[in-house]
């Protein structure tokens, strides 16, 4: 069986959004006991990623790294149309994930302890993002 | 239902290659309306990724940032028997993708508007890449 | 059909374990000719990847790599609560793979031939890290 439902995400500009609870209702509505749940962002200036979920500390932490990696402004760039934040926010996307798959267990999606499931805004200012879900299984 | 068919992508050295419509092309002959399409590259110094497919300054400038993450002939490398190229190919497939999934809906691959599937070939010389696309759904 | 099972994965701190072995198992078991293998790590902190498998200097320039990318100790880094090694750990996490998938031929994972799935260890000391595997298909 399959089930898959578009998401819209709007956000308010760069950081991080927590859409575990969004796609585990996705999960929960679909009624597969066992499988798996795909989310797959339509973007290439954001991004999605696994992250510890328990202390915010560890997402202004690696918004910090990934500002040192990539910084805005970089002349090393000349695709820069849309300013400062355009080249960057391709490099972070890339560097991240633009799919992930969850395991389905017992109806629900089986992440760890500390794991939240975030949209990545790489650009300074908010936009609507897209996010497709498809669960498949028994 | 489950279609899996093997493309090669010839590469002609270090740079992008655009595999969408390959890709887009397995996914209509299989027939399946509502699923998920898999692609998979059988190598560790080729890569797969999604990026903006508009402008080709982002790609060219996407190769500048990783020649400047990962540059050919690092010191810090002792693995070098097929080149200053060799690790640095290792690195940078690792850093993007060895796989990745797309929605399929209304038959199709449901990309964004800017979202372009590329194989990354990572080494400075040309090769055979073999990649493996599997189609699954209703 | 789908078959998953969880496994277990103890290690002795940081560094890169070979499972490509135990997977492989897995989808043997499972008794599917052609379909999917999608292996997912539980954590933050520990991640996979396909990495080449043949000489063993790959993962050490690889770890080289990291240690220079995402160092411990780095004053950038707030979240230090177990240590260290604590941030740089979510970073390399991000940075390489929390779920792969690949895809099965002929009943068994149809990797290359240089390819070996790995769970990375970032922490310094060992932990027991639980990975799901999920086979689909006919």
């Amino acid at each position: 069986m399959i089930v898959q439902q578009r998401l819209n995400v709007p956000t308010r500009g760069r950081g991080t959004y927590d859409i575990t609870a969004q796609v585990e209702g996705v999960v929960r509505g679909a009624g597969i006991a066992t499988g798996l749940c795909h989310v797959f962002c339509h973007h290439t200036s954001a991004s999605l990623m696994l992250c510890e979920n328990a202390d915010q500390t560890v997402r202004r932490d690696l918004e910090a790294f990934l500002g040192r990696l990539a910084p805005d402004g970089d002349p090393l760039f000349d695709h820069t149309d849309e300013g400062p934040d355009d080249m960057p926010a391709h490099v972070r996307s890339i560097l991240t994930k633009t799919d992930l798959t969850l395991p389905v267990s017992d109806g629900h999606c089986a992440l760890g302890t500390w794991q939240g499931l975030y949209l990545y805004e790489h650009r300074m200012r908010g936009h609507q993002r897209q996010v497709t879900v498809t669960v498949s299984g028994d």
